[in-house]
């Protein structure tokens, strides 16, 4: 499995009027959590954009909301793979706040689309690779 | 069945560097489809917080992207319910595009929180009410 | 003159736990009217960048906050020109509530940038008459 | 003077199809700085909103771009304060990549509001005072 995460403060912009973090922001928590993982398996999205040629479309995601994260809290999102990408990428999705309370956990699954022809692809070779390369360390 | 919808062109800062609506914005358009759901059923979100006292924490979601939505389209969100509220209201949610494409769907389901204690409840009578005159209209 | 713009009901996710409308929507907001102004004059911001092959990147901004828009409210937002384009384009901004009520107001300066080389560039010739035409009138 | 700062990645969905930061959010990265300089000061906002019954609404903002930050960017938030707040509070603001190279810069003006009455009040003894340990050390 690989599993990465990264630790931010709430933003103030983030809540809204029910004095919460805006249920849309997971969303976004999770894919900050997702970038990071790319860039720990030596991938980072701007890299595969420009030189794969690939982009990540999302294909489906789902969400449930198990406790609200608030102005001062600081989150800890989570992004984990289980299976190497083929021409679909799932990921496992979580975010905690500073307390380990679970906030919110997902599932996202992602597509590969060739950037020049706008036509989805398999996994490329070298993303495969750096996804080998993770999953059991 | 409630359904309702309403219709708004895509916002440049909703798109990314994909050239195209982040996913996260759909979650954004369905949210806006209730909004007008509930103002349809005669009971706009902002009077149930300051008249009946209830928030509509989420509880979770799920969505399909099935075709981009891109700057200079005019979308349509959509919002329908099938079934009364209890403990939660589920809700059908989907975007489509100016020619009729559908861009995402999915399905939300909201929960109903007492304001002053923090704690779920039941839906709301007079909530209840409004969409039990609407859900055969 | 030039004068556009657009109204459209405030979005749940756009208010903060102030219980108001957060200040970056504004910036959001004058944005919406910038891209009706660029389609009254003949000049999509999409077909600028498709066919012109120019984006708008700003320059600066300035706003003053004069009075909150909240849940409920339709805001209408307003971007209006005076003076052709040159290198730069200044805009004046305004964002109202559905009583006409001042919620909003500032100035953006927008610049043109080749998309190919990335450079700077005067305003395009194409552009420049779409705007000549709608000045006077 | 007092200078806080704050340091995150970029996140994808703050890029638009121009393929930098969309504008807006280096308001909402001034917002994150200020966030800090109020931690650093030993007013955070929650405590603030809670505690002391009031609000900062932003009065005005200005603020000049000077090179777009990209996705892969870390950037630093950086809000300063000059002066002591009275019934306004000005804070400097500006946005630098991790190469140094200043991307936004620009100056916003906060009011106090009582959260109760609603009604503009000046500083609260309690921040002030929080300010002046901080303003000189």
């Amino acid at each position: 499995m690989i599993r990465s995460e990264t630790s931010f403060p709430v933003r103030y912009y983030e809540t809204d009027q029910m004095g919460i973090v805006h249920h849309s922001n997971y969303i976004r928590y999770f894919e900050c959590a997702r970038t990071v993982l790319l860039v720990d398996c030596g991938c980072p999205i701007e890299t595969c954009e420009k030189e794969d040629g690939v982009t990540f479309p999302i294909v489906s995601l789902e969400c449930r909301f198990r406790y609200p994260a608030k102005m001062g809290d600081v989150v800890t999102a989570v992004a984990t793979v289980e299976t190497l990408p083929t021409a679909r990428l799932q990921i496992g999705q979580a975010v905690y706040n500073q307390d380990g309370v679970l906030c919110a956990e997902g599932k996202v699954v992602l597509g590969f689309l060739d950037k020049r022809t706008g036509r989805p692809v398999r996994c490329p070779e070298r993303i495969l690779r750096c996804f080998e390369e993770h999953i059991n360390g």
